[in-house]
């Protein structure tokens, strides 16, 4: 089938608020083949994603996302690689564009799953899919208490393993920190999985991620995340010989936006988790390419998710058959944008474990009511040229 | 003083044509603040950057790069290294907006330049510019005739070293390669420097790379640039093993967007050459940063620059003085835009060198009658919030 168009949906809540929730906004990217629709998400910055959709070219190798996608013949798993290529290749002076493309190559995945009606993670040629025990993904509370109050709630909601992160973290001392650990510690009880999300607090400061590697000891956390900005590969590495001796692993790569940034973390961060979200890393494609590199480093590959389950759904596909990559990050404080665009789709089991959708595609419809209620109307206009205008949502 | 207003000026060709000509549009910074303004340059799809400055937040780490700038005081360099990392900071998952942030750091060193009288290269502690020895930048001839022309006549109007890019190099077989850099080594005659630019066409694949290794070192070029993606660092290494017994070395590193991208393309690839653009690093301000980590490792630093004047300048400051990265890119084919909107400013004196030049700030001042002649009429609306619209040119 032909790509015959491509539509972006700005979705946001009515006030985006000044906190680390990646939930309050989103991109939805629809695709339309054969009669049949694909839908996609890129995270972050919807606004910019789709400037990069559809601006005028720039030189040969600045050409915008549309110019590789539109008019391409989609039939086959490789299609969709080929085309991934052809957006690096074409668009490889647009930063922007690997965000963009993430997006869409998740909307072709689902289209071509329904085509061929299987569901997209048997494409990518897993025989099943395995569940993935759910960890929940929450804010560190303003004060400790708040923290051991979200810790203490998410485990009575059933979760085995909760993540802390961003909030005031790594922002004050280290005694502040060492609360904050510690009362979350509390709340999870002895047998509760922590992991903590210092969310690039300390650039690439290998002694200030130093100071708290007690506390983290102290109390168990399992992996200390994002200590560093995406990259400081030096950083990471110096960081993890000291902790690893304390039992603790680093986890990151949730800020890489293709497959080589990921394999350098996996080859040089001495990292135990590579978090990555396929909204950003160039879509399914180059998530499936990175499980499949990580698994052979023995590095554990882990989803990056903080926004609908869509996304989710998306993000579990490239992992789906691997038993050794056996936890899922959970968004479990979405936005009500979220929460209707999919209607809570992915639910934990009463074992904590989520299953990916067996339906054909992503196996996740995003409900256009909300889509309506939740749309930004924008307009991009270059010369007498509208390059993007927020397009109608069916009844 | 304070940053009062920062405006963008997307200029273009009337045609941009699909060929790698990085000079056929443009995005120019300015920046204003005490009675003064500075200029810069963001490389590459303008209006993507644009959006990247003013877009909605969509979370509190992907803010616009407005809001890390507007406001802020700058008195010293220390204050536009601290908006600079400010701005990495409130955007990190805003990817496009180290690009938007390169010219808008630009215009920052050129405003405080002229605020305290003094070549950006001096408040960036150089005592003095050393010159550069300019190559001509150009692209491959369609057929070795024309590269051998081009290379003929680059080196009668004084360069002493040429770098032919793009066009066919790479995409055909390796006989039509062979070809093609034998033409450029016969018009270069026996004593011109000889610089390829295989512009990433070969994507990871060092085996396609080094089936040109022997006609690379029978023409004896200097340097084999860009054979992979920036960040294909496992790539760059085997294939610089292979390079350096036969005397040539690999450059690279336009790519990169951020100062840790740069470290570990000199900490890993084997680089001989760390090619920096101003305009896409995060400005004067990451650039030096990769200079001072370069020169320490023993890794020439170049700039690359495809545009103006004044981002040949931006990009000359952050190595000005140092003797041992005596090279400097220089852009021989500009287009008619690039041409009339900074009137030439640099040009190689009688023995191929460029001067940076004395005056305060960057020394280059657009004119404001080619801004009028190629400014591009847009506007961005994102509900009833115009947040974007083509600035009016002064008289």
């Amino acid at each position: 089938m032909k790509i015959e168009a491509v539509d972006f949906f700005y979705l946001s809540m009515p006030e985006v608020r000044d906190i680390g929730d990646g939930s309050q906004d989103a991109l939805l990217v629809r695709v339309s083949g054969g009669g049949l629709v694909g839908w996609g998400e890129c995270e972050a910055a919807p606004l910019v994603s789709i400037a990069a959709w559809n601006c005028p070219m720039s030189h040969s190798a600045c050409k915008p996302v549309s110019a590789s996608v539109l008019g391409q013949e989609v039939n086959s798993p490789n299609d969709i690689r080929r085309i991934n290529a052809l957006v690096r290749a074409h668009s490889l002076d647009l930063l922007q564009a690997d965000h963009t493309l993430s997006g869409v190559d998740v909307a072709l995945w689902d289209l071509l799953g329904k085509r061929l009606e299987a569901p997209v993670y048997r494409l990518l040629s897993h025989d099943r899919a395995t569940p993935k025990s759910a960890y929940a993904s929450v804010l560190f509370g303003d004060t400790p208490h708040q923290t051991f109050e979200k810790a203490h709630t998410s485990r009575q909601a059933g979760y085995r393993a909760v993540k802390f992160g961003w909030g005031p973290f790594g922002r004050g001392s280290v005694n502040d920190d060492t609360e904050q650990l510690h009362a979350a510690r509390e709340g999870l009880g002895e047998d509760g999985i922590l992991l903590v999300d210092a969310g690039t607090v300390w650039g690439d400061d290998v002694e200030q991620a130093r100071l708290r590697l007690p506390a983290l000891q102290a109390c168990r956390a399992l992996w200390l995340e994002e200590p560093f900005t995406s990259g400081a590969l030096e950083s990471y590495r110096k960081l993890a010989a000291e902790a690893q001796p304390i039992g603790l692993r680093l986890a990151g790569g949730e800020g890489c936006h293709n497959f080589d940034q990921a394999k350098n973390m996996i080859d040089y961060a001495g990292l135990g988790f590579v978090q990555i979200d396929t909204g950003r890393i160039g879509g399914i494609t180059s998530a499936y390419q990175v499980a499949d590199y990580a698994r052979a480093k023995g590095v554990q590959f882990v989803n990056h998710t903080f926004t609908t389950h869509l996304a989710l759904s998306a993000s579990l596909q490239p992992f789906a058959g691997s038993m050794a990559d056996s936890l899922c990050e959970y968004p479990a404080e979405p936005s009500s944008l979220a929460r209707d665009l999919d209607g809570g789709a992915l639910q934990p089991d009463s074992n904590g474990d989520i299953r990916i959708p067996e339906s054909p595609g992503l196996g996740v419809e995003p409900n256009l009511a909300a889509i309506r209620k939740y749309l930004v109307d924008a307009e991009i206009r270059v010369g007498n040229r509208v390059i993007y205008r927020s397009p109608e949502v069916p009844e």
